[in-house]
């Protein structure tokens, strides 16, 4: 079994968009498989550390929207601006960890395609139909996909997970776990790399 | 007159510590010089953004007191973990305000001074008397600098300059501004760098 990074993300951040463009490349580089583990930013994390969402808050929203785009035009990623900032995340996350409890690696091409479905190509996945649609060109099946979206078991799942994220301080997205050693942001990948290339500092 | 990268900082900051000793080199490197600009990142500016301060954040306050000696470490400068995090911002920053006005450079090299004695050597700038000695040994007139401290005008100085900070859209510190552009944090060095060697992307 490959060594793991563990890659906690949400679809509603456009930096863990940024991040999952990337980061399988990244720990691939250095012999990893990357451990896509789904939180709930605006709807639990940001509720237990007491702050609003970042396009809530004031001055840094104003920042963040005008950053995250140019953010991805320097690592070169397609970007589409104008991006609904209010997507719901619940159903895509709970697509994710219905599929992954199946099919990691599927999972894993899921989600980089919803992220970049959302952020890089302004398609808005906020409407179930569309969410459906870019899963079924994976050849996932649309209804199966659609009832795991409503079913209790993968939603507590899914709180099982965000609340195992929490116990191990988790705090926002995207972070990235290595051998226990954690780094938050889409501006520390460097790091991750040179963190996996040295084995530490 | 040679262009400026503007620079904004708080001595409360261990990330602005980490961009205090690297920026004027980044800046130099492309021809232009740094306009350092106090901030005051807990008394004005979470107050205004609604948020709490890092170290009391939960969860987000264990990581940074991880993190930043850690990316110290990673840029090769020194670094105090023990350092005293609830350092009071007021005087050390009202003693660059009174230095600025008179010797720009001067007060850059007080600032990055303090900053490293505090955050790097672990020489705790709480206490009035340390501040003073070690502005000292910059051949600044000790007594000088403590009326400065107390005086009416610099105060009001330094609430301008950050009420102006505030007006540019400043949430945060370390933070950089490139002819307009904006970049938050100490992780964006390089996007600075970058930014100052493409003009922009």
């Amino acid at each position: 079994m490959p060594k793991t990074v563990q890659f906690y993300f949400d679809f509603i951040s456009p930096y863990a968009y940024l991040a999952s463009q990337r980061i399988d490349e990244i720990a691939g580089r250095h012999g990893r498989v990357v451990d896509w583990c789904p939180v709930l930013l605006g709807i639990t994390m940001f509720k237990v550390m007491g702050v609003k969402a970042v396009p809530e808050t004031p001055l840094k929203g104003a920042y963040a929207a005008h950053d995250w785009p140019r953010f991805a035009r320097y690592l070169g990623l397609p970007v589409a601006p104008g991006a609904n900032i209010h997507l719901p995340p619940l159903p895509p996350l709970r697509g994710f960890v219905w599929l992954k409890d199946r099919d990691p690696i599927l999972a894993a091409r899921y989600a980089r395609t919803i992220f970049r479905a959302h952020w890089g190509e302004g398609r808005d996945m906020s409407s179930l139909g569309a969410l459906l649609a870019e899963a079924q060109t994976l050849g996932i099946d649309g209804g199966a996909l659609q009832s795991a979206i409503d079913s209790d078991h993968v939603k507590s799942r899914l709180r099982e997970q965000v609340d195992a994220a929490i116990t191990a301080g988790v705090f926002g997205c995207p972070t990235f776990v290595i051998d226990g050693e954690m780094f938050w942001g889409a501006d520390r990948l460097d790091q991750v790399d040179q963190w996996l290339a040295r084995g530490g500092w």
